[in-house]
């Protein structure tokens, strides 16, 4: 019955507030391209149970906000704009966490036929930085990220040594293609980071593993990227990897006369496999 | 260092695992429509940890356990297909929890110069039905729902009472134009269910209750919404909403000479409010 | 050497301005949802090859006709609409031809606890109604048109007798499933017509073909149902339809111990086959 | 009445051929990914007539041939290897024209702990190369391209002069930001060019001129890109250009106490303007 009916879990907010800034420097300008979402957790069952808006922050404030932010603290990463923002929402009293998610689109810089333009860029589009502040009474929370980075490697890649069922026809294969597009996020230990020395450092080593590793299944890859982050990366606590296994299968030349050389793939989005993990740091033995 | 760390949280799974059953009947055909999703929990630390693969049953397998079990057991509700795939993944030692999400797309019995066609079927692409199984040692789990249900209510929608800063700028409006894209699921009490009575009953009663409500705010219609279903459904513990509000912004007409009479908007998506929250059965006082 | 570079073929014009009218009566209200393009033609060279924006009629005044004339003329189909449009910015002297293409997304009233809701809504999605309207000094041409109409046949679908060349692998078939997404516009002979009643009569008739007939290939169907458009809608001159062949692959059960009984497929998407052609009235033999 | 019917204009084939190719060289491997497309047009007419199939090349024997001839024709551009395909598809003499479509999706090497890695890659995904290879019994013509490049400019861009009706309400402005994405595609003269080193002089010199240019409109960018590649590139006729424009709409700052300095900005996609204009080489005056 509706008497014991209640409010769980809930919150609400901005999302896809997308904001372009333009620096316009003496000598030349630079363009900060940003999606940003806002996310806030509180004293809001009124809301729903009473239609009581008096605690509502209305989401187009939100956005507002966002907006009025951007040309005094937008000047760093988004990881700091975050920050600032979060502070911000939950000064607020019915706001117990405001998480602010933020992707940065990157551009870079035209040259001209006298050099470097001033005022022009392209996008360049091969992966998206991602940053995520939650800011609570308790603390403060800051992942770093990134999205739609698609990695291949076209040897070292093996799957094999399964179990086999009635429903199982792969083939155990020392030597497939790998394809995916790596959606990662990294806890920091801390919210005072220099964000931009750090998502370099961890962008590095993460594409540097893959380079030189030997993928024994996706699940192997996500271990050997996420346990060198942490490894070389002290201010890190915890990395979460989410890697679909875009698969590509090799051609049967056959029928047409040709032999299958490994050489021509057909590449495939349906169906996928789905690989997610957390690597953390682990309490040592004592 | 890396002797410290471990593996956490881990899922993995097959994804976008698309299937068509056709049921040939003496006098007609049926059509079933499913996207499926396979994920799998439990003793597979060591698959990241030590390459090693004898617990990870391939997400291949998955795919072609799926399209092995139609025939046999895609005869009733997509919930019952999705326990009886749990059931079998969960068989295996190594899997703490099976959980399988799907999504049917719904299909019309096309009309002929002679009557319904035994063969011929239009996509009836209005929303999507859809049911999570997770089954784990522990016990079973069903989540039916709804995901794009696109609704709109053109008056009987206010939005007021709530906070100003320096930031708002949104004026009161007691009508306004409501517009939203329902993602919702409810989770049922037991696992041995009638699934196609308690969608229907659900799903008219979300949909009677839109149409009937005074919506003060999203959060508002939820509640309502919710409410109504726990009230009407007692086998159903907890219903979840995932609401965006997609805002339509009035045309002033001013500049044409027009009057602005709330007639013409303008239908938007970016940026739009994002209202998640669950509405559950309460503990009765004392 | 650009002393004789020259601009050819060019327009230029307003793409993606949603609009949603509500027309609010004593007893309910009526919703029509609408996305408009524009599009122009005529003396712009100058506009490209001198700067001169003097005739370069603004795409953002585009937008406000759009929503200006809403309250008064859009009353009726969007193929009216459309005309009264073109007609409008036809006006302009440097303007030759103005050709205004409308998507009409459908909604349909809900219904409460006491009946038909006055004011409430849910998207009907299956497919989206469309319309083109020309309008030139020459003279006015007005095609409807269907979009995103996903239909499928079970049986009575064949492919044979095609030829076979050395790299030819797929079997001839007396039974395949056959689904397809239809893009349809057709021309009317006058731009005086009943719409509504017109494409509810091409709407019914391409479905019932599509219904009853037997299919030796896609072009075989799209030459039945666009010969029946024409026989049955005298006012009609030209029928272009564009089907991708949606392929589904049946699952290979053999590996698994089960029958293939031609009953669980694969729907993909990628690569899809694409037949697009015209059937129009001919000249009758002398 | 249907005596009269015929098929006027027709064309199909296949879209969506996902095709990678490894080249296993002796010290590193290379990456090709292409989508093609084939597109045949001919005698077909009978197929959809007279449901006669004898001359239908099955779009699975295209996607076939495809994959078929990558071992040994796809060795240099995709312009090069689409002219292969084209001339095999056109030897059928059902087939008139055989148009071969190719998008190139870029891959670029990564550099692992000891230099450049031999086998793995992430995707470059900032804009599309594309070729046209259109083959007939007449000639053969090839248009390269390329698609889904954004650029911005933040200043040295205009729109004012334009016309006024009671409709406009756009201010005239010397300094917008201008944000497009580029379609690009230019025919060449001849069918025996040196691919590689012409697609990089034309895009160097869009992307130079964009850089360094002064816009007074989005058509006066278009004349002055195509101009410069028309006049720098004496192998190609014709260029086309579609260019969006994306508007950035300025932020008004005084509600919230700000000055607008031109600095924030909201990205918009709907709705946007549409510019698509062709430059060619004109007849020199007599």
């Amino acid at each position: 019955m509706s008497e014991t009916a209640e409010i769980g879990p809930n919150r609400y907010g901005k999302q896809a507030i997308r904001l372009v800034k333009v620096v316009r420097g003496a000598e030349h300008h630079a363009v900060r391209d940003l999606t940003v979402g806002v996310t806030l957790e509180g004293d809001f069952a009124a809301s729903y149970t009473d239609a009581d808006n008096s605690l509502v922050i209305a989401t187009d404030t939100m956005k507002n906000t966002v907006y009025a932010f951007a040309p005094e603290h937008l000047t760093g990463s988004i990881e700091a704009f975050g920050l600032v923002l979060g502070r911000h929402f939950v000064e607020a009293p019915q706001v117990e966490r405001a998480t602010v998610t933020i992707a940065e689109h990157g551009w870079e810089r035209l040259v001209g036929a006298h050099g470097p333009a001033p005022d022009a860029f392209r996008r360049s589009g091969a992966a998206t930085r991602t940053a995520a502040a939650s800011v609570s009474r308790g603390g403060e929370a800051v992942e770093s990220g990134v999205t739609d980075l698609v990695v291949m490697k076209t040897t070292r890649s093996a799957f094999s040594g399964f179990p086999r069922d009635r429903y199982t026809t792969l083939a155990e294969t020392s030597d497939r293609l790998l394809a995916t597009k790596v959606t990662s996020t990294w806890r920091h230990a801390a919210a005072d980071v220099d964000w931009e020395t750090s998502y370099a450092a961890v962008l590095a080593t993460l594409l540097e593993v893959f380079a030189d590793h030997h993928s024994e299944s996706v699940q192997h890859s996500i271990w050997l990227m996420g346990r060198a982050i942490l490894d070389r990366n002290p201010g890190i606590d915890e990395v979460r990897m989410r890697l679909p296994n875009l698969h590509h299968w090799l051609i049967d030349m056959a029928p047409f006369g040709g032999a299958s050389a490994g050489e021509v793939f057909v590449a495939t989005t349906e169906p996928h496999g789905l690989i997610e993990a957390t690597v953390r740091r682990g309490t040592p033995a004592p």
